[in-house]
């Protein structure tokens, strides 16, 4: 079930790295061996996203991931679909635009249940949070090669003025690699989400730990 | 909000129609002109099919449904979309194989929520409905032109097989005219789901009314 609400500042401690599945990437072991390698290295978020198919066919792979990072003590968000997220209790579901709104999702989320909304856009994402969305996902930052429909690189210009214009963790996404995370975290973000970086490492905790290393001390 | 919980009788007097949309056979008033006739000459159950749209472009569509049934006293259902159904209030939700299973829905579905499951099988009725299904849609029991993916037509001996093997209602669905619905009756199911018999038609509350008129008299 998903915890009590969390407030910004614990919550954005649970955001530093997202780590966000692709099976196109993923090595021999698949989503799951990656996700397990990450989540022993110490990602405190993983975040399933399937973009391509049928929810009965997504539903083992989410249930397993569920397992996988309450073993951990990690956060799991389903990507796109709040459905898939509350039938495996998963803490959290990641929107974008296309999806079912906020609004609507926070209309029949149990109390707690944790909310994303992709945006790059600072009015965009004020109007989120006041509907409901407890952190946005922001970018592209870089140019990156795992998502197709992305547009141009916002940069961290942009995504400073995201974070500024929100009181809400707000998660940089985008061609984001271990070098990169440090200007991430300096242009005011909670956390890196990481793609490719980690999903196609034939080392991902590795690259995990390397993640957390670059994590600002100072970091609430 | 979904009604208190239904008894099987009662539903299935509720369900001895469900007109189910399909905005490409609607006439220039669209999907949402053939429901209000239809519930004006009242259909006691719509349920909203959109195979193609993102859930964002559904939703207005969806919410004006909900204000015409719940004028009407009719039943909304969406169709695949459990978090929809939930988003606008609907009754319930219509699901198919490629769909969240019943049972995962029904872990975060609310009270009295009604789930409908599509198969021909008997025993994958049953199934279903030890798993949390209130009803089965069953088909195509005719040879239809509005849905690309049934398989062949099942005919009224297979709808019989399905309707006496389960101890809920099974709505009939598939090519159902006017003039077919009394040996859909006469098979044992509860209803008959109506596509392009209502959507195509120039006067589908005319359509409606002779559906109607072709209820057992003997009916629940």
């Amino acid at each position: 079930m998903p915890a009590p609400t969390t407030p910004p500042a614990a919550l954005a401690r649970r955001l530093r790295l997202v780590v966000i599945t692709d099976r196109r990437l993923a090595g021999p072991g698949g989503v799951a061996a990656v996700a397990d390698a990450a989540l022993r290295a110490g990602a405190p978020a993983v975040q399933l996203r399937e973009k391509h198919l049928p929810p009965r066919d997504v539903l083992p792979l989410a249930r397993h991931l569920r397992d996988l990072t309450r073993t951990a003590g990690a956060l799991l968000f389903i990507n796109d679909r709040i459905d898939l997220a509350l039938a495996v209790g998963a803490d959290g579901v990641h929107l974008g635009p296309d999806d079912l709104p906020v609004q609507a999702a926070r209309r029949f989320a149990p109390p707690g249940f944790l909310i994303g909304y992709s945006t790059d856009d600072p009015a965009t994402a004020r109007e989120a949070v006041a509907r409901g969305a407890d952190y946005i996902g922001c970018g592209a930052v870089y140019a990156t090669w795992t998502k197709a429909d992305t547009g141009p690189a916002i940069g961290v210009y942009r995504l400073a003025e995201v974070a500024r214009s929100v009181n809400a963790p707000v998660v940089g996404i985008g061609g984001i690699t271990v070098e990169r995370a440090g200007e991430v975290f300096a242009a005011g973000a909670a956390g890196c989400a990481a793609v490719g970086a980690v999903m196609a490492d034939p080392h991902p905790g590795r690259i995990v730990r390397a993640f957390l290393r670059a994590v600002p001390s100072g970091y609430s």
